[in-house]
């Protein structure tokens, strides 16, 4: 009855599809045997509507959440509708198939119409846009805050614009790469620090503080580049009190500072995906203009060479690189 | 004005201060070659009151609490008056001396007198449960929360008694010690897990969530061991979206699961010492007989063998070990 | 799929079913032409499952919460179940008829299965203690608090027992009837206080505040008389920055302390029905004896005489005067 | 120690003082027999500062936080620092005088340095944009949210550009008068509605929700008016789980939809003043053109005719009318 399919427009790729692609998976959820249809950050156009549908017709333009829930566990009652049990998502081994197909059929409530100012392309942004919007909420970033951001690739990016949005005076973009910190600057008027792999968590944290005159330390850190050397780092920059948030996919354990979180009574706080709201916050910010993505979308290849796409993405090459269905 | 002096109780020696005599200091904190006082945990009879003090006079018995802030800064004026960097504490190198001695002064407003049914022997207690108190009010332990306590040593054992009163419904107690879950039952009535030091933490935790009948995880988990090995394994017993709460004092880094604090939503969270209202709470559930406190009491040495009740602690020999000033 | 019918057990009355029962409905929500079922506090047996349905089976004894809501729209999926504008709820005109009928069909995530010590009767009173949870809950009700409850019906002294359950370290339960005061001290061990009619709300508010020796004020007020009068007196017993949750339903507009809810930075909430986790917390209230609320009964009568049930609510017999379906 | 003197520019006269000057005093705190310096919006210069101020010296141009706590009570450790009974306030009678004279004493941190880029004149204003700033952390005012401005004057028109600060995707100003509505347009670019007295509050609320398209309602509503009449109004414009913050000084009771407020899980807020952190705030939003207060200052009067400032705004005339000390 609330069912609806779409054309789907092809996913974007992004480091953890590249994953997917390379092994089969990521972490613990890996397909080992069986094929799996990839992607999760898709719009695309809507094909026919089920019975009941009432918000969507077929042609609608759309952008999909690409994870829905069960509905009914306490988990979801509560408000933490990404993380109940009973959740499916997109391109989830062993089961979930992906959005990188013709067709897909999502739930009325998790199909978005994209406004006539949003193109397909930037429609694609919204996934990651809604995960860096649910970062910024997970470490309640307020007006005035200062907030430095671990890793300067897309979510990274995203959640610099984000934390300006959300009131920040100060935003610090962090990564190891210059070609990268000059994109902040440019995109997002932010300051950047260029960490020194080969100087310890704690002499990065102090210098990063005392270069941007963080006084007691940052009052948000906003983890994004899954590396698992930038985690101590983090931890080192934040004032007493301060928050720290996971969002970056880290593979293995990582070397943590636990001593300095209960002395200075920080917070660590993991985000995962995306909650109740953060898809329409994501639409509004990109039809009023607050965050223009049109920039970071690198290239866009036909279907027939996705694997080009991923080739691109794996060697470091551009920050986006979408991949169109036939006919869009 | 707003100083008083009094005629100091010897304070207990917990591990904390077993490292500061063993090796001048804890952490960072350490006092090379100044001799220092020991002592943060006290009660004591006021000897006399400066100008200006209204609610103290000579003769009062009184617990105290052994840090006090420069009233000044944000940090304080945020409500984290044990965050700010103005703070003063006994017995913290390299200048500010303890409580073991025979006056100590104090601000009027970190003295509390003691009620008609708390002893001087009690009142030493209100330290330390004031600080399992604060770790509770960080996890924000609620009514019907399943709580897990890693550590029944005397922190561990007050933090299980502070769950039950805030209506945790049910408590697991962990140690690798079996003499220590005995007496936790004993005192606490909470469950207990005897944790295997040759079983993965990912291991422990399964067993620990399966045997407790917890369902999808612990709500709160209150890390009170300071075993760099629990950090792990009490991650991995939180429900998702659960809040671990660090309290103990761990000396080095640790072996940390990051990627599970960010796919569950989970919340790391640090308590240090004390704050606001936290020594009137622990005041009240001792004159209410919400926790007993004398049981845990294990020996009582005159000031003049001191060294007795360290290496008394040091063997892990009794629970709390007190030292008794002259006269009293 | 989802749904199940089950044999009702006839519900309480309490005065807001009265006021339906005389005038077809309460506030603005009124049947004026049609008939309607009435009743949505309920436990029975189940009847029968539909498919899909796992955790219950035809004759397990249940309670079932009445309301149940779209799963769809961003007010449930925030965690606000209760107040999303699809939400249906028994007994509520034009269209949503109660629970006083032999079979009635609800989704199977409300209808929760009553522990083996917990009877059908007992079974009736999840509904309003959960309630008084919901409305501990928005005040945000912790350990050490003092609470004050206007009002000693059955949401009153259930929101009494519910702030002693979650910690709160002095309850007073006011009313203007002694013999409800009586009930609630003997019932609850609540401090109580006869509100005087002829003072005014700050002359009664400033007795209160001395006789029970609450300092600057009450943490908390819970209003659950309902009646007019109340609020403002309620308002002039909190501490500055304490919360007051009106739960009770007021049929007018009241007259309204404003400036000292600015002035004193106080907290107004509204407490609407139950919400997620609500019920559960009310079963393991009943089964672990936290509140015992068997003395809340007052009377029973066969269906055929609900009509005399609803007669001696109305005159203020007695506190839950329930109606027993045919062969239960 | 940590005392200064300054040579205080005079402050602003708002509608508070006005009552002040006509009545002497507001509300409950009359001075009815002693005369009483008025003023507590107030810049100026530091004459010289007293032993032990290590951050200001003579000469420097500050702006002052005209009201100071005990620093001890719980009240104020709990962050609530406005709210403590031991609250010091400029202009508050019988025994604290205002800042309207040529030397005022306050402690070094409740004075704040204005950067270079802020003139003696807009620094008086730091005072109502902290009190705006206050208000819309009460209301937790977010990025995204719909927030409604009730009365047009300087703290309502403040409380508009905050919102707007703090993200607010749509700001409604609402008055009963033209030109005050046409100034917020112009100024913040705020929605503006006018308000019908002779229209009912819940008629008003719809049409407002209905022309600015609110959908089930606004998110915070922020009270600045002090009209008796708009509380209700207010109320009713908001969404269900919506928060009312009470900011306006309202001098009687008023008639209040209390069962609003039960029935849609509404939060009524009250705002005192500021706290920790604001005067901070508003100087950087000052400082980094966030928000450009110089259109609010109507005139400025030298000390000598203060009174025609008072008599201007009582008259309603201008926004904000300055009375200068001499000398600067």
């Amino acid at each position: 009855m609330y069912a609806i399919s779409y054309q789907a427009r092809k996913p974007v790729i992004d480091r953890c599809q590249v994953h997917f692609w390379s092994h089969g998976g990521v972490g613990e959820k890996v397909s080992a045997s069986k094929p799996l249809v990839m992607g999760h950050e898709a719009s695309g156009i809507v094909d026919h509507v089920g019975p009941g549908v009432s918000s969507l017709e077929g042609g609608n333009r759309v952008t999909i959440e690409p994870g829905y829930p069960c509905r009914r566990c306490n988990t979801y009652k509560r408000g933490q509708c990404n993380l109940g049990p009973g959740m499916k998502f997109a391109a989830c081994p062993p089961d979930d198939h992906g959005t990188l197909t013709r067709l897909f059929k999502v739930p009325e409530d998790f199909c978005y119409k994209l406004p006539d100012n949003i193109g397909l392309e930037e429609g694609v942004m919204v996934e990651p846009l809604s995960a860096a919007i649910h970062a910024a909420k997970a470490g309640k970033i307020q007006h005035g805050d200062t907030v430095v951001i671990l890793g300067s690739g897309t979510i990274g990016l995203l959640s610099a614009a984000v934390a300006r949005a959300f009131g920040a005076k100060k935003v610090v973009a962090v990564d190891i790469l210059e070609h990268k910190l000059q994109f902040a600057r440019r995109w997002n008027g932010s300051n950047t620090f260029m960490a020194d792999p080969g100087s310890s968590p704690v002499n990065n944290a102090h210098r990063l503080v005392k270069d941007n005159e963080l006084g007691l330390g940052a009052d948000v850190v906003v983890e994004a580049s899954g590396a698992a050397s930038s985690i101590s780092f983090g931890v080192h920059t934040l004032r007493p009190g301060g928050s720290f948030v996971q969002v970056g996919v880290v593979g293995a354990n990582v070397d943590f500072p636990i001593q300095q979180v209960a002395e200075r009574g920080l917070h660590i706080l993991g985000s995962y995906r995306y909650g109740a709201g953060d898809f329409q916050t994501a639409l509004e910010m990109l039809s009023t203009k607050q965050i223009v993505v049109k920039d970071l979308i690198s290239s866009t290849v036909p279907f027939e060479e996705a694997t080009v796409a991923w080739e691109m993405t794996k060697r470091g090459q551009g920050i986006k690189n979408l991949i169109r269905g036939a006919g869009l």
